[in-house]
């Protein structure tokens, strides 16, 4: 029912027109805008824009539209990126031993609601080998260590490459990524390629065991929080953050149980955005267009 | 810090280039936009549009925006209104004998956060004019019953006109408007100008005493809705909706009281997106513009 | 960590000393109270009690609990429970071909948090028949219809007689059960034995394709309801709501997909809640106790 | 239509009986329990309740009450308070400049929502006063600097004392408490004197700021916490928090302005549930009972 779509974000420095010229691309090519959303902060000075139209009846083919793009963000001094919305894009999976994010996110790719693929899990224990394979993904078990960690990521690096990976999801991977890492499979720049679930209402209990510090302070409210990731650790942009009340009686099971609720829901939500290509990033935040 | 603003809303036959040819009208005068927002409706062919530029530096005066967005729409086939930031349009508040969604109307229109004037309060009941004038507005005790209703209305239709009034706001005000009274003040178009809370969760619980119905029901959420008003009650287009969670300890007079936060906060917000030009009505549903 | 527990669940006229007769047979037993809560419904005139006790170091064994309670029950005048804690109830859900919340309940089911077993899965379309048995479940598949709803029905109450179903969960079955189903299986009284998920908001949007309706209402939020079945369609008892907010970009197919959220989440909670022993009914509607 | 009730919080150490005592000593003396709730913390070895019966027909005068309460709070090593529901205890709240949650305990009071009465708002700054005195409270301006803190405290607590306060409400002071002051008008025992609204999701955004702060980390849900004040700033027990969500146009007013129903949100829920004698603390956290 609905016909494909290229979708162009642009991030570039602010000023009058922009909106007009980057519509006028689109229309000039005779192609109809679903939908235009722009945002511009101007304590920054810069200007932030999603235009998604139709490729039935756009005068371009789908192979020029990127070169073409890629002139227009040149000439307005930014950075751009083109997607469609019929490709599913390559995305590797990271757990540990907890299975609710990863079935999730298998079961939500499985109905189409979130568009990719899911070739590759990668995880530092065995125990999620045999959902991943359930759902048609290669399971890589890398155990890892602080001894081990450059090999691990290495290994990392090569299966990622491998399967032609675009985006990372550490689905409670409970393991931090190396800037190395970081470096090599998602330079900074607006767009990037790692998204993690925090098991807290961040900024709120960065770091380790967040629950059972949530239970000390006594909070009434309990959260998630689905984040880029960058080399500082619980400090990436946020995209999407989920809470639901707790009270006296809830021990500590009783919150990480009614926070895995809370992290589906909020690393589905951030998956989701992102894959629609609706996040766009700038002074380490995010801007989320409808 | 922030400069005054023009704010176009459109509506009209969708087709290829409408983004282009608005956004290039506003550029072609020298705006600078910085808010745009459109969206299509494809089973109607519909498109609506919000665009907000900067009148600094905008090549048209003031009064010359109107007449060429005419002459804009007129092509088009489709219905407009300019509305400018910086320009506080008188609001009358009707009211029946309860005081807190008016408190907190006059209160946010007291702090900015509503760019309205509130020079009219209107009731069937004098109790809450002392209030009304302890925020500056004229009260107009106007009773009502089966006998007088139209005379009433017409009284009320005076008062209107005397004070220029744009809106109307029913803040509890538990008379229902005749379509008479309708078709003079808010004739039938996609820019409505009556707004009313309804005490539940549309469309569930309309008409009278849903609190009490909602408590019979044994619900674990009650609800305010703002909406629209039209001819039919309680049908008219939803602009914001609020709820708050309830328990078997709350009797009615608990869910009244607790209902009255949602009932402010709904009525507040559907306020505030109305005179920020962010809603627009079609196939009768709102649209609410970022 | 936490040991075994017994819970009496009593309902009956209201009168002075009630709790201390219900704690003092506790604690003449020696019995430790972990929770004790209680609720009067003074228009009504009754009573609602839930008391939980650890049974290690209780004076009675479990099978002398039951007819002590029930002699209680008797001198009162009125309905009660016993159940134990670490005792895990045969469950049947019963589903059409959506899987979302079959795959939910059975995965909490897994985890411990729905303290259960899923022996049986009955359904009248054959598409979930490997999803339950991954599970270790029986997938009966019981085609229905308008002609053979008597025989359909019977081939039900026979197989939840044979694998001794405490409780059946109707995790999107979209079939009506009979009056005399429910008369066999779920005999009126204060502790129900159906629980549906209705996919709505209620009392809004009772009966079929809520999703479209509340597209077409405009609504700025929906829900899910779980309750139990009463012979009223859609009428029952309710235990958990939620809701979610929806924007005009929102079609059709967005409200079904943001719905399954809710309709996992406020089923997982009802059957939670029942399965504490947490939820009694009176008067149409539910107490939930602490 | 509700008689006036008796509620008896009681924090001891544990030990089985313990809800027995306590509902048989209200029996004994022929009350009618309405509400009774119960809390064990295994960890502290802890035993909280809170229990309320009905005044009419008990067989203590009020007078007798709190005595033999003590008698029985000094058996069984425990604190306890009794208070009476048609008692409307005289509180204090303490402002700056911003009138939105003064304004909001006001109307609440009058309303008859908040079972308190007003007779004192303190500030050091004068802008509030005729706000204080159009509710019937006395206004007192205490101009409060670095130098002259000692002083300006000693004066609130002569105020406090004057007019019998029994409880200070922080309705945004700005302002930090001394040690001093807190000894003297709130001894450290279970039960809390003085409550502050702070303008975050605590624990995140302690300190000054918080709006600011979290839009330079772009979180997605602000938040208000209505708290207890102890020595430890922005630290004390949390009675009651409340969320609302932002996006990438809420520039730091934005916030500020949906703040604002966060605060009077949760600090009129927070004082509801003191002055209801729902809420009790135990080590740093708070029990809220029902």
């Amino acid at each position: 029912m609905t016909t494909a779509t290229a979708i162009l974000q642009m991030i570039c420095p602010d000023k009058p027109g922009l909106v007009r010229e980057l519509s006028g691309w689109v229309a000039a090519n005779g192609g109809n805008i679903v939908h235009a959303d722009h945002h511009s902060d101007q304590g920054a000075g810069l200007f932030l824009s999603r235009i998604e139209w139709q490729l039935e009846g756009f005068g371009l083919p789908r192979e020029a539209i990127c070169p073409t793009a890629s002139a227009l963000a040149e000439r307005l001094g930014g950075q751009y990126k083109v997607n469609f919305s019929d490709v599913r894009p390559p995305v590797a999976i990271f757990v540990s031993k907890q299975d609710h994010c990863l079935l999730d996110l298998l079961w939500r790719t499985r109905t189409g609601e979130l568009p990719m693929q899911v070739p590759l899990v990668i995880s530092n224990h065995p125990d999620l080998g045999a959902l991943a394979e359930e759902f048609g993904a290669r399971f890589a078990h890398v155990p890892i260590s602080a001894a081990n960690r450059e090999e691990a990521e290495a290994r990392h690096l090569e299966l990622l490459a491998e399967h032609g990976i675009e985006l990372v999801i550490l689905a409670k991977y409970m393991q931090v990524l190396t800037p190395a890492f970081l470096d090599s499979f998602d330079p900074p720049d607006a767009f990037h390629r790692v998204i993690n679930i925090h098991h807290s209402f961040l900024p709120a209990f960065q770091g380790a065991q967040p629950y059972h510090r949530a239970w000390e302070r006594g909070v009434k409210l309990i959260g998630a929080t689905g984040h880029y990731v960058t080399e500082q650790l619980d400090g990436g942009p946020i995209i999407a953050q989920s809470t639901v009340p707790v009270g006296h009686r809830d021990e500590v099971p009783d919150l990480i149980r009614l926070g895995r609720d809370c992290e589906r829901l909020a690393l589905a939500r951030a998956v989701r955005l992102h894959l629609k290509r609706q996040v766009m990033v700038y002074r380490g935040r995010t801007a989320v267009f409808a």
